[in-house]
């Protein structure tokens, strides 16, 4: 009822900021899969902390330890458990905890929710290191989707109002994501990325942060794959991405632009290419239609706030005496999620994606 | 795993178009709660159609019949089932059925997905008619949540482009979202109403259709009601919104502009007020920290795509011979199905916040 | 999180004995499977009341309308909805309710439950009516199976201490078990069924009750479907058996025998047939081990309790005012529910194991 | 979708007999939960191997490392993690695994259902040494039913056709069943304790095993708690206990001599006691009527099989090349596993007694 997602596949998220280890459960993957450990771990160092300077300086291998579901290299279709110790954490003990709840935070909300029962220590179950399972599980996902033929990819649309190119919705292909994939700041338009690379700088000197929008494609994925209503493709996404601390928006296809379109625009026409295959000469759609996979790429935007923690005084209240209070917030903070962000929102997406291809008939 | 939803409230959505009746059940609802059958007439009405010129004149009382999970007025705390019958459907018979894949719509994806067995009438269980049992188990949870001073309400936010005045996410009240829902255009400016129903007209004309944007508030929900990670109210209120056919985004708070701000801009200051309650000086959080909500008014938007079908002769394909062909899509149509869909985003939103309201331990 | 079953089908029940109607959605049926109607008929003819005097004497027709989810005679794949008029009630108004609980009934439970909400007449959302759905449901699913040519029956195993013979649980085939489902009284040896017959008989002149075993069969279910722990075969059984009201216990195979065997007699050994098919010498697992199928013959029984409603005098409690009071039921009742809780068991077997085959990778 | 249990309390179950380790994850476990370590630990002993000759001579420390979800010993109301790591193998490598199937075992059901891929040594995921982690949660369920005054406790009802005197199922006391819980072989009657041993003895020395049957107690639970239909008390229970391998049967009260009751033997009359509590005079119901419980005692039954690991000569098949072949199994096994099971049948009690508790809306 909290910590887990239950589709298909299911993901049972567990573990403290500050506490022993982190980590994930997940059940009803298929059964003799390779997992290739070295792309894991490619895949798990592009959300890490500490690789460069828009980072905060916290260094963590982050490998995460599988103990069930794997033998002899390749899944065994039982429950899949993986842990990450937390080796690097700065505050074995409670003493010096504060009672002041930091803006932007789930300090309060958590506070009220446990009772004061919860581990507050670095935001306890509500930290963003909460995503590095959630990242392991949808490279998991990515490396069986993969093997069908299914890539994703994505990049940082915009930072601080500097707007990175967009994906070509209809044209979008595999080296392009690839591309991405191996870029330090992954953007389409690399003098954009200098210019956001600037602001997130400028923004870490003023103590400060920056918040931005993170772009998804998957290509490939079979049309038909979907469910109606509640469970369709997006709603799936939807709470896999809202799941992801700091996201405050997502939009499909044209998204939020629907609203300035008229419907002989927004439509997207079919057509049967040369080979066959029934496609749409425009997206806006984001390749789901009723929930289902229409067979274009799946195009998705997720909206990240900028990281709460800032070392600026901010106003806040002290929980235990009620009473209203200075507060700045020290530690290694990054100035600028969105960067470590990208992997995360893959992984939501490909988890998503192999969940319903699972129940598609022809999978294999 | 389809059509229903689960949480702690669990809803089973059924129906086609044009099938014989379309309706919900609705499991754990509280027992020993009025059902105002008189206001729940109304809230239905205003998603009803036929409503006035900026909706299809398809004409239908749309009126659920309760048929189990009610006695003497109040719920019994066992599954309540509602039926619509489709009374006004014009099409009792499958001859005239066509092939041609309606662009915008889920007739492929659909047809795809349930190998041509599906319902395609008036679009069969993909149709924006299913929304009326998902505004019916809104508009009863609604009334659960008044009983407890929890108050809804939503405004068009945007069509085509024209803006209507944003909610105060700070000082928001029951009376101005009381008057909205009075209101046969829900816009807060009225000026603006004026030009968007110019549009819609123009729109209508044209043979054409707009999309908008939809704003909803709910407020007084208590602090620390909801979950972490995966079964959030950002969450749970995704999972039901999208589930509102048409839906391409959603926002919370500051929702996709937190791209443009400083983390020192966003963050959202706390205090004590003058009676000792803990509140912030804005609302970019839009009521949730963490998936929790904070005691702040709960503040969304969902982007609504326009009507797809158009009077307008499209390019698309024959699902049957895979041949490329003209379409005009016939028959009574919303040119705007902004106005009906704020009913539902409401429904949406009531169903989350009852369904988390019901876990807290203080719940009456 | 009450009267719905959660699987890969899932099950929405709904409905108070003497409401408007009862019903179920049964979401996530595989489209394009034909409904055989007059096979429906008769399978929920087995369960309606009525049919003897082993029976009570109410008659219902007891058919359900499908109002979705079915289009020219094929599923949609769809949710598909059905409901029941409740049309033989005798008691549609309030004023005669007695406040005194039905010993052996819910009605003590279910008014603690739902705070004294809840609609008691005829017992309500708990009375043994509610299993019309259920039977429904499995009758559904069961024409779904035998297309595969999987088959489903049951027998009256005991009644009074009366026992008939036990299945044969190795060569039990489709022929023994199409018989059963056509006799009155289904009982393999009939001269045990005459005996049973004249129990119930002598029951009913003494205003009292019996109760009974069920032994049910299911032949040709493919070794490999289930799976482990929590949701094997055997746990989904359960969980829909348990559904069934008047149901105490639940054994596979072997069942509370095997506390009297040593394990050399109890293990079942493997061979390899003729044919290449792997089978057990001996069944003692019931068809079922680790919670997947064997191929060996699904075997399991279920222990009824004797109808509660009783015409002789009892002493029990007034709800309302706490005194101590005595009790004759009066009205229609079934001296023996076995006979008619027959196609229910194999009904909640079939969901069971539908649901499991739907996720076998094979499934056509 | 297979090793976890979805409920209000969730778990999720990993782990094979030989892999890195075994664990669970608990969710939605109340916060502010004092966790008694020392009580864990005692309790977790009573199932652990190698505690006398009637168990297996497999030593492990078997103690749980809690990861997450506890602070300062408190719990956390956050997923609760704890990992068992399997250091007493004794075959790190898989160079010596038969492909004979053990009859009895699910090695050839779960070598179809995960194509080959599951880790097979030593039962794998389907090993009885994945109850430790169920023991666990019930462990920790049960500390903290106990702080609400509620007891469960288990004895030996029948092994080898031996059987224990039963519960009385009405006077049935924290002290008789605590009595138990210190007991090294929990049975009422010692006498009969002894002649169990003597033939437990006997079937090893003849390298032969032996089932029973346990019968378990929950008392002091409110009347009340838990949902009609699939959902239930009895549904609930049935679900883990029926997660527990080598269980074949389960019963509540009176359970399979249902059968041989009239009506009148088997309704439990009603009637207020001194203290003006509703009660009944005999408790054939179990404590459940309905799904929900009365407030009497909670009774069931549950049927264990015979270990099916033995050390007599059986004949099989050679899965891989579907030859008939002769087995010996070899290794450390129990020859009566139902003093082990003892714990476990009581922690499946408590976790799904805590479940539908944590929903009554009094619960403190």
């Amino acid at each position: 009822m909290s910590s887990f997602w239950n589709h298909n596949i299911t993901l049972s998220v567990f573990g403290e900021s500050h506490g022993a280890s982190i980590g994930v459960v997940i059940d009803n993957l298929p059964a003799g899969e390779y997992i290739d450990t070295e792309a894991l771990r490619t895949f798990m160092a592009r959300r890490a902390p500490g690789r460069d300077k828009t980072a905060t300086p916290r260094f963590e291998a982050d490998l995460p330890n599988i103990v069930s579901g794997v033998s002899r290299g390749y899944t065994t279709g039982t429950p899949l458990a993986a842990f990450i110790a937390n080796t690097d954490t700065h505050s074995q003990d409670y003493s010096n905890l504060s009672t002041l709840a930091r803006p932007g935070h789930a300090d309060y909300t958590g506070a009220l929710h446990y009772k004061g029962f919860n581990d507050v220590r670095g935001g306890g179950h509500f930290s963003g290191r909460l995503t590095a399972p959630l990242t392991f599980a949808g490279a998991l996902c990515g490396q069986i989707l993969e093997r069908r033929a299914i890539y994703t990819g994505a990049h940082i649309q915009e930072i601080h109002g500097i707007r990175d190119k967009v994906f070509n919705p209809i044209t979008i292909s595999r080296d392009e994501l690839n591309k991405l994939t191996h870029k330090h700041f992954p953007v389409i338009d690399n003098k954009k990325g200098d210019k956001m690379i600037l602001d997130i700088d400028k923004a870490r000197e003023a103590a400060d942060s920056l918040g931005g929008v993170i772009e998804c494609a998957v290509i490939n994925v079979p049309a038909g794959i979907g469910e109606p209503i509640f469970e369709g493709l997006e709603n799936s996404i939807a709470q896999l991405v809202f799941g992801i601390p700091a996201v405050k928006g997502l939009e499909f296809g044209a998204g939020f632009s629907v609203s300035k379109m008229l419907g002989s625009q927004n439509n997207d026409e079919f057509y049967v290419d040369e080979h066959g295959y029934v496609k749409t000469y425009t997206n806006n759609h984001g390749g789901i239609l009723g929930g289902i996979s229409s067979g274009m790429p799946i195009i998705f935007r997720a909206a990240i706030k900028p990281t709460p923690s800032i070392g600026r005084e901010q106003q806040t209240v002290d929980m235990k005496n009620l009473t209203n209070e200075k507060l700045t917030v020290k530690g290694r903070h990054d100035p600028c999620i969105v960067p470590r962000a990208v992997p995360v929102v893959e992984a939501a997406a490909n988890i998503a994606v192999l969940s319903h291809m699972l129940l598609y008939p022809n999978f294999k």
